[in-house]
Formats: structure tokens, C-alpha cells, sequence
């Protein structure tokens, strides 16, 4: 089990190849919370993620041979690009086994950081038995995403450099997936600030750190698909929960709508593009599942940044809705000449914007002498919204749905 | 005419007020511009651009009587936060004039930040016009946000951070509205390393700098509706011409398209949300307009993240498309029953992911049998749509546009 002091020799090794992100206090985000809130931006790795600090440090600790021979390993993003990324710099062949339906965008980044690829294996879980079936083939070093050892002492730097770069602060919030980057902070943590509290986020629909400590051991829960994908892992490490459950002190789960309402905030308020993994820590909070940090000093580590823009468009629309800024109704008017523009100058007056009609004669009902209109429009908020709806009222304008 | 000591004596006059923001290299944009790239991120400053510096020098240089009187600004946007928000951390009273049609966003911003605003005015002129007037009659003191030597020190001390941050490059890329900000990193430029070439972005629709430079002085330019909005600004300042003239080496201007495709660039690559204004310098490099620089060492500087969330869905969306990610098509498919569903099927096994379906009855012209749909699809870029249209193509489907 890696000790603090393992850790600092991990930061002492990767230092210089893996980019010292900055820690900043964020006062939107503190508006937001309630809570005085600090963000660890490690989104700003060159590969977009935390996951470069345990490769880098997996990578440094292979022997000559080791490193003549080559790693492998498996992953459908951010493991793979960050051992992809450092692989290249150290001059250490670099094979990724990713599963046949990956985002070819990632397939491409991989490629282009000089690794081959082998795209095999239904998911993740698969991927990994066919790369440790070709490591031991090959004698290749497989390299683990978060069971390792190196790569958990590699992850705990995060948090020596936190510590170094803000003050005081009474708890730290931390993405899980498989449990490698908990396991590093906590370790830090615990050693060199112990009254700081160490909390778990996950999703809902990847809960293995929740069924880990209530079953008293890494245990395989079923997934759905999360906007965090990069937390969808179905088993916690073995080596992770042996440190886990003596170093975290609290595991939270959040839902879907709270991580898609947490990347939009991020980027609204942060400026940050953060895949929902990254979103996860502020999730909590959304969720309102911290609300006991109100006016504590919190660190949120927005670990990865690599969402899909398509996704990310999808989130920001979802956002708005949700934040009465984008709004959908149903009304019923008049089909004769005049019925349109009418509807139109009082959705106008009352400074909302159409952004899409669709006139619906088809499926309007049996009274021929009206027309139903699905109207998108973009308002402020909900006090707009509300706004809106009683000026159309007050206009005579019948609201269907 | 501020010299670089007097921006030495702004830097350390605001030191611990204003984010030492990070100036990053970055292999994505190095490798899709063939530069070697490095960004300064200000648009992490805490309300969102640089324009903290400027205000917060010129409060910190107010006299004792002139702060207790308080200052008053004109801005539809982050000069007003700025002020404001240093105005509150000082103590010093602001008065903001915004013009009537602002955001209710950026409003609510500055009244949040503690600033009394006055909405008048058509636009930003009118407003300043009312300022001035205000400012006279109670005695309060203007900050223009660019014709102004303690402003333009303030913007200057974000060069020679870029200085120290980063060991040698060859140019750097400044986005120009009404020269404040190029005024100030010109001067420490070319005092502290010559060789550095100074070029200046603007949208073509507000090029007030390249007016200037053609007709020998400011001149007012006509303004179109730009993405870059920051940068909107119908007429060089005075006091900004007189250095500009002296230390830029050359000025761009780039179109709408560059601009939107520099914003997606940045959250794709650089995991970076920025406005219009702070996506101008890799919009040149997009736009073709730098090819020179290929190979040479190039500082971007991203110096706003207030883009509204609408407006960028709607940027990320207007990308995709130009990325072949999203791509719409208008196909004529037997009405009768398995049209569509025959027509799904070669769509899914092309590998897109249908978003949208429109089945038009009603305008797909006098042939009964057959029925007009139009799609929009998810592919992963130009080849797949062609390989998509191919795949229509082979089996059979009448593409009509």
C-alpha cells in the first residue's frame, strides 16, 4: 500500500512532464454553494485529465527491459490517452486495447499520440482481459487504470500539490470511478491534514464505491449509461478499497440531471469544460447532498475535461430548459390569416425570442377554425416563463400544453 | 504615454488583487495550427476577462477625496464587471451605465457585484455620453475602458507576466477593440523584447484598428453584429492610436465563420470557454491569415469567457456542422408503409445516429407515392457524411438535397 512518502517521490518523478494545474478560488461557485469552494483544474493536463499523473509515474518504474519491451493497456479514453501521451515522451511502445464501438475520435487521439491501437472487446471489462491475455503473449507490462499500485502514488500527487497551493480547507470533494484517484488523495490527506474530510462522489448509475463499503468489499454492481462516463466502472480495485475505507470519510452518489446541471454551471460560471466526471464533485452539492459545507473552506477536483461537443451542446440545451431559459409550450389559435402574427407580437412584447414554431394542422383537434402551435422560445429565466404564460393568458391566447 | 516602468509600478500596485493567470502550452492547438502555442488564459480571472487590470489600476490611483466620491463607468459588459467588482473589494462607490437592451445577465452581474446601474442609452456611445454627463454633474470620476493611461498600464502588466511565464517566443496575438489592451502589451513588448512581433485581431465587422492605421489617426468605422461583441467598438481610442501606431506590427481581421470555429476550437481542444473577443488570436490562425508562423513560438491571448450559454449551443452547433458532425439531408421515400423504416435502416448501418426526422407530405411535390423527409444526423465527420451519402446512394434512396 503506497505511503505519503511513496507519493512524494512519485511527485518528485513526474514533476516537469505533467503539468502543475492551478488550485483557484472560484467566487461564482463559492455564490453558488454556499460554501467557500477552491477548484484543483486538472483538466488542463495536456491529455485533458488527472489520469497522465499515475501513467507518467507507472511508466518512470518499469525496468530497462520493461521499457524496451512496452506497456499495455485498456481503456475507452482518458487512461489510454494519458499513457498514450507519456509513452511517446519517454520513448516507451505503447499498445491500447479499446473496445470496437469507441468514440473514433478517441481512437484518433490515441493514434495520433503514436500508440497502436487495437480496437477489440465489447466493453471496458472485456478490453482489459484481452490486454492482459496480450501482455503476458507479448511480455508487455499491462498497466492498469486504477488496481496499481504506481498508478495510485502517481494520482496522490493531485493532492501534494493541492495542499501546497491552497491554504486551509475543511474537506476535499473526489470523482470515483474505480477508486485509483480517492485512494491517492485520501492516502495524502489523511496523512498531512487529518481533520480534512475526504468525500466520494459518484453516479447513481455507477455506484461500486457504495456497494463496496456496505458490502464490506469490492463488489460488481450493474451499470447504466452516465453522463460521467468516465466513472462508469462496475467494481471497485481491490488494492483501492484496501486504502479507501480507512481514508474517506463520506460516499456520495449524484443523478444524472445534477451532473448535466454541473457541467453547464462549470461552464457558465467557470469557464470550464469539464466531461461529467469532472462535474461530479459539484454534482453533490446540486444535488444538495452537501449542504452541511455551507461556509467551510471546500476543494472540488474537476479531474477531466474530455466531453463530446455534440454532448456538451446536448447539456447546455438540457441546462437551459432547466433554468426557464429555454421554453416549450402548446397553444391553440385561430387558423385564419392574422392568428400567427398576433401570437408572434405578444411572445414579442413580452421580450421572449422564438427560436422554432411548428404550425401542427393535422393533429389539432376536430375544431377546423383553430391550429395547434408548438412554440420553442428563449426567455431569461422562470420568472420570464411565468411572465410569458400570463401575458399570453391575459391576451385571450389558449394554452394547450 | 505610459512607459514600462509605470506598467512595473501598475503590476505591483495590483499584485494579489488580480489572478496570476496561467500562460499554458498547448500541444492540440500547436499541432492544429503548426505554431508552437501558448495561451494566457485571462478570461480565468474571476469576472471573466482581463479588464479586472485596467479597473483595478485606475481605482487604486484615484485620491482619497475621488474614491469617497466614487467612479462611474459605461459598459454593456466586462469593463462594467470589472470596475465593479473591484470597485466593492476597495471600497469605492460605482455608478455603471448600461444600455437598455443589455443582458439582463451582465445586469444582474453588476448589481450582484455591489454597483449601482443606470440603464440608458441605445448603445455603448450613448451611454458613454451619459457617463460623462453623470460624472460632472456628481462629481464622480469616469473610467473609460480604453482611452485611458491608467487603464491601458493596468492591461499591460498581463505581457509582462506572459514575459515571465514563458521562456521565448516570437510573436504574440492580441485581440484588438478599442486598443487598450494591445496599447499596454505593445509597450512592454517592444521595451522588454523587440524581436517579438505585435499583431492585432479584430473582426472585420468593427475594424476600427485597421481604419486607423489606414487613415493615419482614429477614425469611426461602421459596426456590424459581431460574435466577437467585446470587441465591437466603432472607433480606436486617442491615446491607444499613439502607441498602437508605434508598437504593432500588424493588424488582421478575421470573419464570422473563423470566429465560431475558434470558440469550438477552444472547448474541444483547450477545454476552454471563451467569448467572441478571446477566441479572436486563434481565429487569424484559422481564418489562414498566419500561415507565416508556422514553426515559430506564438503566445494566444485569451482574454474573455463571457459568452452566453445560448450562443454558444448555438456556436458549438453551427461547428458541428462545419466539422461534418452534424449534417442535415432531404430525401423522396415511397410513402407507403416501410419507407422510412427501410430508410432508418441504412442510415444505422452507415454508422450515423439520426437526431432529427422530418416526414413532409404536404411540399413533396405532385408524385403521391412518394413523400419528402428530411434528416439530421450525428456522423463523425466529412468522410462519414460522404460515406453516408454513399451508402444512400447504394441503396437506392433519392437524395433531393
Amino acid at each position: 500500500m503506497p505511503t505519503v512518502a511513496d507519493i512524494e517521490a512519485a511527485r518528485a518523478r513526474i514533476a516537469g512532464g505533467v503539468y502543475l494545474s492551478p488550485c483557484v478560488e472560484s467566487i461564482p461557485l463559492s455564490q453558488l454553494t454556499g460554501a467557500h469552494v477552491f477548484c484543483k483544474l486538472d483538466y488542463l493536463q495536456r491529455t485533458g485529465s488527472f489520469k497522465e499523473r499515475g501513467a507518467r509515474n507507472a511508466l518512470l518504474k518499469l525496468s530497462p527491459e520493461q521499457r524496451r519491451r512496452g506497456v499495455i493497456a485498456a481503456s475507452a479514453g482518458n487512461h489510454a490517452q494519458g499513457v498514450a501521451y507519456h509513452g511517446a515522451l519517454l520513448g516507451i511502445p505503447v499498445t491500447v486495447v479499446m473496445p470496437r464501438f469507441a468514440a473514433l475520435i478517441k481512437v484518433s487521439n490515441c493514434r495520433h499520440l503514436g500508440a497502436t491501437v487495437v480496437l477489440d472487446g465489447a466493453d471496458v471489462v472485456e478490453c482489459r482481459a484481452i490486454a492482459e491475455e496480450r501482455a503476458a503473449r507479448d511480455g508487455l507490462t499491462f498497466i492498469h487504470p486504477f488496481d496499481n499500485r504506481d498508478v495510485i502514488e502517481g494520482q496522490g500527487t493531485i493532492a501534494l500539490e493541492i495542499l501546497a497551493q491552497t491554504p486551509r480547507f475543511d474537506a476535499i470533494v473526489v470523482p470515483v470511478g474505480g477508486g485509483g484517484l480517492i485512494a491517492g488523495i485520501g492516502t495524502v490527506i489523511k496523512a498531512r491534514a487529518p481533520d480534512v474530510e475526504v468525500i466520494g462522489v459518484e453516479p447513481e448509475r455507477a455506484a461500486c464505491l457504495a456497494a463496496a463499503l456496505a458490502h464490506g468489499g469490492p463488489t460488481t454492481v450493474s451499470l447504466a449509461p452516465t453522463l460521467a462516463d468516465g466513472l462508469a466502472v462496475s467494481r471497485l480495485g481491490a488494492l483501492p478499497y484496501d486504502i479507501v475505507r480507512r481514508v474517506v470519510d463520506r460516499a456520495i452518489t449524484v443523478d444524472e440531471a445534477s451532473i448535466a446541471l454541473a457541467i453547464l454551471r462549470l461552464v457558465e460560471l467557470e469557464k470550464s469544460v469539464v466531461e461529467g466526471a469532472g462535474a461530479a464533485a459539484l454534482a453533490a452539492f446540486l444535488a444538495g447532498k452537501l449542504d452541511d459545507l455551507r461556509g467551510r473552506d471546500v476543494v472540488l477536483v474537476l479531474c477531466g475535461g474530455n466531453i463530446d461537443s455534440t454532448m456538451l451542446g446536448r447539456v447546455i440545451e438540457v441546462g437551459l430548459v432547466a433554468d426557464g431559459r429555454l421554453c416549450r409550450f402548446t397553444v391553440s389559435i385561430s387558423d385564419r390569416p392574422g392568428g400567427l402574427a398576433r401570437l408572434a407580437e405578444v411572445i414579442a412584447a413580452a421580450g421572449a425570442s422564438i427560436k422554432e414554431i411548428i404550425h401542427d394542422r393535422a393533429f389539432s383537434g376536430p375544431d377546423l377554425s383553430a391550429v395547434r402551435v408548438v412554440c420553442v422560445v428563449e426567455t431569461t429565466g422562470h420568472e420570464h416563463v411565468a411572465a410569458l404564460h400570463a401575458a399570453l393568458g391575459a391576451a385571450g391566447v389558449n394554452v394547450v400544453a
